[in-house]
């Protein structure tokens, strides 16, 4: 069985993401999707808990034709353990999917076949953009899959984002 | 929508795991499933990884009659913290199933509804049991679902509990 | 018996603070201080250990009209897991008075009742405002209560400040 | 000015260590607290937090004719750094107290003046015999100060010792 | 160039580690020892710190015919990320020099070769007999090289032991 | 015995840091080279991980006319605590050589003697400087011994280095 490896932080998960895994999908058995930074939330760049996130991913994928497995991944802070980490908290997988150039090194280095998808519209649809839309009060929500605004909506999302901006 | 939490370190995943989750399965919308100490391996008392019990249960539920999330958990050695640190883990649930005194105090302090399934035929189905047959060369393969015997097969995981187990 | 908590970083504790405290003070029975980044010290932006900052506190405090507790609490780089540490090190409280937008929002999501006192003349105030100005040499002691004055002295904290702020 | 420092886990804080605390508060102007092992809770051997060993102390020693500070100190898992993290909690101290082997050794290495007060009653008094005692609903209250029965009852303290004791 | 690896916690190093590096210098270009447990000292088990640790294998092997490197190596608490751990604190080897059941099979799982040397006179000449014998007053140097009697009376290492000895 | 202490990042080894220690090399008996911030590698700011940073320098001064330690320091994230935790690791020393103003504080205050040895050509010789010529594929092998050369060349330390420059 081969099984394939993609990971982002998906803080939120967006159409290009969504449009990358649905084409990646059809090229192995199984998907294992590694939610990053883990422990990572509540802050400007990162607004959102592993929990959400895993949520968010699940329901936008309900209909993709490949089993998948949603893992949360905790920083280890330490680059030179980060694949050994990845793999202790992951079934195991033949092939990386990823655009990141540190990801993509650092499998190299450990002699781990990797891939690059394109990632189209990817001005538009990155994160970046997304949360500023969204502290902004601007249209976001087309660029996202339908079940992440109702998953944003349900936590409170919005709110959330636009007070804790006021930190320094 | 309601959903339910159940955590266990599964070193294996066992029969008594999965009667109690086939039980309450159908008690919730959806299941999450905790992996404990996901960050523990390699040791006579936790010999899979995170990964591979990801594995061994998503396997064994793939007939489940409910949406399940298989989240691991690492150990954040602190229980005060430990409630907090589950739930930024996993998507949010309302009533936590477990037998485990510590779990289901911190859970209950939390104000979080807690029920105590009961776990059948106990004694032999433990997890402790399980390691020690399968280091005395016993037979251990009854005691599990037919998915995770597949699974300790794939990952050598008899001959790594039985050269850690000459460690001191 | 109604407790507050109100936390800052003190680099140092100035009248900025003084006068908060002063206001809050006589609107609960206890007032419990955590002393943030308490793991912090011997950089820029943060000169001084948890315990030189208890001492500033609790001189400058010494004829302040209710009990109070001043309690250092380290860091633990998990904004979800923040508030259940807070708790953890301190008697219970019921309100917490802060403006800073993620302390407020963590509690309001934990289901704390939030304050935000006004913090009057907080820009001359400001910690950022007097460690520039024990680093250039200009007159930064009408800005901290007497006591803080003796403290940085004692400490050799002028010193110290300036030493490091030629570190890159 | 001189400082004594005295440091103990206090799980919970009992007739012994009161005595110790009235004994040696006459010997110095000040004096500082640690309540040591702070991060842990909610086990058989240390069951209450540090904010309520806080609380315990500092109701108990309402009385002491001397200034003191009570200090949670968090354990770093690092004997040869224990000194130096103690001492950036707390306001500076010239002299210990403290009967603990290790806790000697350490300062002495350290070139700090260490005094090993004399504990009586310590059978009766240790916080072993006392939480065993909550566990067989054996009368413990005689051997904490009043204020430690108070603290304990208030957090439901018999409740958390007694249902956590059930763990494996 | 072939590099080997040994690694030992060395508390303290001994007759029968000097025993096995000097019959396998001559196996490699060069050798590197990892001193285990870099981050543990001023215990029964652990008494020496990784410093002095260093300090007794580089004067007893002085005369070793094969260039080495002593590197201290702390430990992760992780046994699937150790590997990796060791790899990135070393300079590259190809060969690794264990007797130790989980060494050999982490090493063995991360495609490393692995040879197992004797280990002469195990019983008397372990860490755990020299701690005792110096615990107990009995004679003990002669279990160790000359330089290690020296390093252990430089930095008062009796006194050391027997004083956290009475630790509970 | 009188010992000294260097420390640098040493990102990479380069001229600069060659030239400091041939001059403090004669001035103690032996030396102690600290490779600092151990622990982080695969970064631009800090390509090269521990262990090949011991090779760098242990190849370079492989002619030093005094004997020498090179010893990983990993971060210990508290500036409180880097003193105990360098002395811990290291073989006792009486004198450090530092230009770097935090290193030079910390070990005032903890009672060391500092000597700032000058560093000649500092700005074309800083690994900066070097780091940057990489990356633009400018010639930089005269800026560093040429032991440092061979190590970058057999890790393949060029590529790495521009892979993960176009990380974000």
């Amino acid at each position: 069985m081969s099984r394939g490896f993609y990971i982002g932080r998906f803080q939120p998960y967006h159409n290009g993401h969504q449009s990358v895994l649905e084409r990646i999908a059809c090229t192995a058995d199984e998907i294992v999707i590694g939610v990053g930074s883990a422990q990572v939330s509540h802050t400007v760049a990162n607004p959102f808990t592993a929990g959400e996130r895993v949520l968010m991913l699940t329901r936008s994928l309900a209909d993709l034709d490949c089993p998948f497995y949603v893992i949360p991944i905790e920083d280890v802070q330490r680059n030179a353990l980060w694949v050994a980490h990845v793999r202790s908290m992951t079934p195991p997988f033949d092939t990386v999917y990823s655009s990141n150039p540190l990801v993509v090194q650092l499998f190299i280095e450990a002699g781990v076949n990797v891939r690059s998808p394109e990632m189209h519209e990817r001005l538009t649809h990155s994160g970046t953009v997304i949360r500023q839309r969204i502290l902004d009060g601007e249209p976001w929500e087309h660029l996202v899959p339908p079940a992440v605004v109702d998953v944003i909506h349900e936590i409170h999302g919005v709110e959330r984002l636009q007070r804790i901006a006021g930190s320094d």
